[in-house]
């Protein structure tokens, strides 16, 4: 034994995990029980509670040669709590997580930490409890509750008529992901984007407060999320190419790869940019309109770009089929 | 292509995997939106909110040699909803997160379902939604909210002069390790509480609602979990080893593996019971009195038996410190 502080997760133990996560968590009056104990206890208030769960896995959803600490807990907790957003909910609650093997840097660790706990101050939640395993690879598991203070903005609302609005980025993750995949390291943009997304917190309530009629969170590229809308709404949406805005950075990165920035804007998947249908007259400041839902021809519920099929839509299937 | 069924996740798709675990779930109307959207929408009512978050990674925590699918939702769900009796709640509605390999025979992935399905029932909880990814091993994170009609019941509010009562089994679990990892299948009874534990659901609200003062749940072994429950009261607890039921079954895998059914009974983890401390005049019926809590000499929170320490209290460390 020496007076040196543990370099890995064995040194520190699982107690030792635990303790450096939750050490000095700020917690809002609504929680009754914080970290320590066998659960957290909250007050709900007179909100509905929106619930949803989100895992990433190293080797499929972040590589520790990429992502520091830092951006594998913000990204952890941005792609879980951006589910809220897409039901009009505000993150109010956390917890996650953590199997990792008894190697882990104690240095990674303190940066998971503090990305975790600075995506919760961007997103206006709070890390309430979790839990810690020991695992092969990394395994980050993010639960987070939302407060819904009216109807829920589900995918099936969308009616011939309405306009397609987006806010957020479309398009960054997926150029990042081209960058690193080659072995370079910028536009630092673009990489930045994909090991950890910039979401745009609050804009879920303020699209449900404006009265969207559907809405979803781009997290498989948006042509296959808007495709989910249109089969749960019973409808089609045709998108207009030229309302895109198509930033210099995605510009650099398809020339520099060959590929098509439109193509990176209409599949790229992880920016969790929101997606949603409304009344043209109710779109908020901030939202861009790029297309209009239509009524499909026998029931072909699918979306097109300028009145055409675009081609490999995509969408990311992690089983592979 | 042929007419067969697929037989792996690969073959079934994220999609495929998702419909196969959430089609016709069982929903209370206390569920605004169920699985299939972004996320669950819930109306939580008057009650507190418990939250609690638990992890079952495969070679850690199960071996699918040992254990079916059935057996692993069983225990996934068990292993969680418990921390919520063990505050004095009631579960209530669960997320699940299955990360998998792609090569994942469906026969498993439709017995898991089938486990979690049953376990939720036993514990009076529904499945609400979840998230579904690959990964090298299985990864089964569950998330449990529940409802909480009075304060908490923590670990710290243990009072000299209080009775130290359980509920359920102990040393079950790793009386059924004890026999796998020798290679056997028998006793059956113990090998099964390995596999999937009995939690006596609805224990906890009515030791809640009898007064307890402090209760947790066995999951590491009952010394090392009431030491827990000293530390945080800042009392100390002394058992009465012949206060305890040493079930036949405990009898006979010590004997066969040259063990102390004692240390089962007191060290063995999993089992989930509940351990509590209440006023003598109000331990509920149906719960054994195993000790007292006394004041600790010089702040020396530990946990005794027959006035004696216990040697190698043990606990599991999941990094192994």
């Amino acid at each position: 034994m020496t007076d040196q502080p543990p370099a890995t997760l064995a040194g520190l133990g699982e107690f030792g995990v635990v303790g450096l996560i939750t050490r000095g968590l700020p917690l809002g009056a609504d929680v009754r029980v914080g970290p320590g104990d066998d659960a957290a206890v909250l007050a709900p208030g007179a909100s509905d509670l929106v619930v949803t769960t989100d895992t990433m896995v190293e080797g499929v959803h972040f590589k520790r040669d990429w992502s520091s600490g830092l951006e594998t807990g913000r990204k952890a907790v941005a792609a879980a709590a951006a589910d809220v957003e897409a039901m009009g909910g505000r993150p109010w609650a956390l917890v996650v997580s953590l199997s990792a093997p008894a190697d882990l840097p104690v240095t990674w660790l303190r940066f998971f930490r503090q990305g975790v706990l600075q995506e919760c101050e961007l997103a206006g939640a709070q890390l309430v409890g979790g839990d810690t395993t020991r695992s092969r690879d990394v395994v980050v598991g993010v639960t987070v509750l939302g407060r819904l203070d009216g109807p829920a903005v589900t995918r099936a609302g969308a009616r011939p008529g309405d306009v397609v609005a987006v806010r957020g980025r479309l398009g960054w993750a997926a150029a990042g992901l081209a960058v690193l995949g080659r072995g370079f390291r910028s536009p630092r943009a673009a990489v930045a984007a994909q090991l950890a997304p910039e979401v745009p917190w609050g804009a879920g309530e303020e699209a449900r407060a404006a009265g969207a009629t559907a809405m979803i969170d781009v997290s498989d590229g948006l042509l296959a999320d808007l495709g989910h809308v249109c089969a749960a709404s019973g409808v089609a949406i045709d998108l207009d190419s030229a309302a895109f805005e198509v930033p210099d950075v995605l510009q650099t990165v398809a020339a520099a790869t060959g590929g098509d920035p439109l193509r990176l804007v209409l599949t790229g998947g992880e920016d969790h940019a929101l997606a949603a249908t409304f009344a043209e007259a109710d779109v908020p400041a901030g939202w861009r309109v790029v297309g209009r839902v239509v009524t499909p021809p026998e029931a072909d519920t699918r979306v097109t770009v300028d009145g055409r099929e675009w081609e490999g839509v995509g969408g990311h299937d992690h089983f592979g089929a």
